[in-house]
């Protein structure tokens, strides 16, 4: 059998991670369409002169990766493409959401008052042990959970806000309509987790599938931290934009001294 | 046996979770500090009121999360801290690293020249089949392998490129040094994937942990795009941070019209 149209059988990378990358740029062109089955597993043997065994990998990879979904007798099929969002501007998810004409809905998990734990009391610039609001919400986007969000605020800035906190459709906007407090901007972090079972749960997931979690401080102008939020969101259906561009001294600090970034 | 120190037996989170987040509490704050052990299941049972069930679920979950780590007969320690990149300026990796004192080394797993497939020709705008060169290696910080980087450049924008790629410590600074090719902005986007055999034996990790697959086009002053680069970093050990801060123009369109972003 003779490797053909794009697989190398001289080259290091398997012949299978070969045939993935082929079939994840045709999802990716649109060659292969979302709901659209893909070639049969013997049409892909032909087509790049390779072994059922390197096709069912491939496939499985892809399946792992949730780019297809397989239908036990029928075929394996394209996934609908994740939902994107927009971070180069400062909008809450509720917003981002509502900008990609999804149905958002909030489901409340939990909302009480707590003690400040130690980091939590750090990450808010208030005294340990002072209380605080322990919001845990579900997000769903068309009826499919989609991210599990913990926020904690400072209880004495907001008095209140636990009772009804997405009033005016989202706790940002909430804080700035009903409490006059106006985020100014966040710092946020990214990180690749694998979710645990009360995550997988609420989330619809299995356990140990991969989730990003982003942690954000939101800060008010002058810089105090009003709200910690940490949300879990689905690595099967979310994805994140960031757009990046150098400035001249960016650009200078580049080229001289690149060493010396703190 | 009554629960205490910031558990609640009344609260729908599970008391597991609730001790998870005491302990990640503690180890956030410094209070359990890295290489140091956590307290024993026994201590922890007694300090929080909670079943040995519920602690070795709470310890499990640390472990998944690769927070704690675990050596038989004697003991649960805390794990280093997770590597973190800032990336609200525009730089390579390898300048991060240098920032953050690690050792970087990039090992070339294939360097070759091919024909673009049609999603990659799309990124670069490019023609089907017009010479690529695809450039794939393994970078680690301290011998710990910590990236697997996949770059598609345009073979007749920097011919011989793939001969010395890394001339100048990266690419990037190769393509500004030999190339003349600077590049004055990027797009990313960040995605939570599952690794497959093959990245993971690359990456040292277990198939099905969770990587940070960040996809990069980088382009030129006028918007041509010269680079398609993807990178899975493993989620054990990479975060990235990002600075966000509101302008009046978009705090004006947030408050009237959020309804109505694209």
């Amino acid at each position: 059998m003779k490797a053909q149209k794009g697989i190398q059988r001289s080259s290091i990378i398997p012949l299978y991670y070969q045939l993935l990358e082929i079939l994840i740029d045709q999802i990716e062109t649109g060659l292969l369409k979302p709901g659209n089955p893909i070639p049969s597993e013997n049409e892909l043997c032909r087509t790049y002169g390779v072994s059922k065994n390197t096709v069912l990998q491939a496939i499985k990879t892809l399946q792992n990766k949730r780019l297809v979904y397989r239908i036990r007798g029928k075929g394996t099929y394209v996934m609908d493409p994740k939902i994107s969002q927009n971070i180069t501007t400062l909008l809450s998810f509720s917003s981002e959401v509502v900008g990609m004409n999804g149905a958002l809905k909030n489901k409340a998990v939990e909302a009480k008052q707590m003690p400040a734990l130690p980091a939590i009391a750090r990450h808010l610039g208030i005294k340990e042990t002072e209380p605080i609001y322990h919001i845990q919400i579900l997000r769903e986007v068309n009826g499919v959970p989609l991210a599990l969000q913990t926020s904690f605020l400072p209880a004495e800035l907001c008095p209140g806000l636990i009772d009804r906190p997405f009033d005016d459709g989202s706790l940002f906007k909430t804080l700035q309509h009903r409490f006059n407090i106006v985020i100014t901007g966040v710092n946020e972090t990214f990180q690749a987790v694998k979710a645990d079972n009360y995550e997988a749960k609420l989330l619809s997931i299995a356990p140990g599938d991969p989730l990003i979690l982003l942690e954000r401080h939101s800060y008010v102008e002058g810089g105090r931290v009003v709200e910690l939020v940490r949300t879990l969101l689905r690595g099967d259906r979310c994805k994140f934009n960031i757009e990046l561009k150098r400035d001249q001294q960016q650009e200078a600090s580049l080229v001289n001294s690149a060493g010396n970034r703190t």
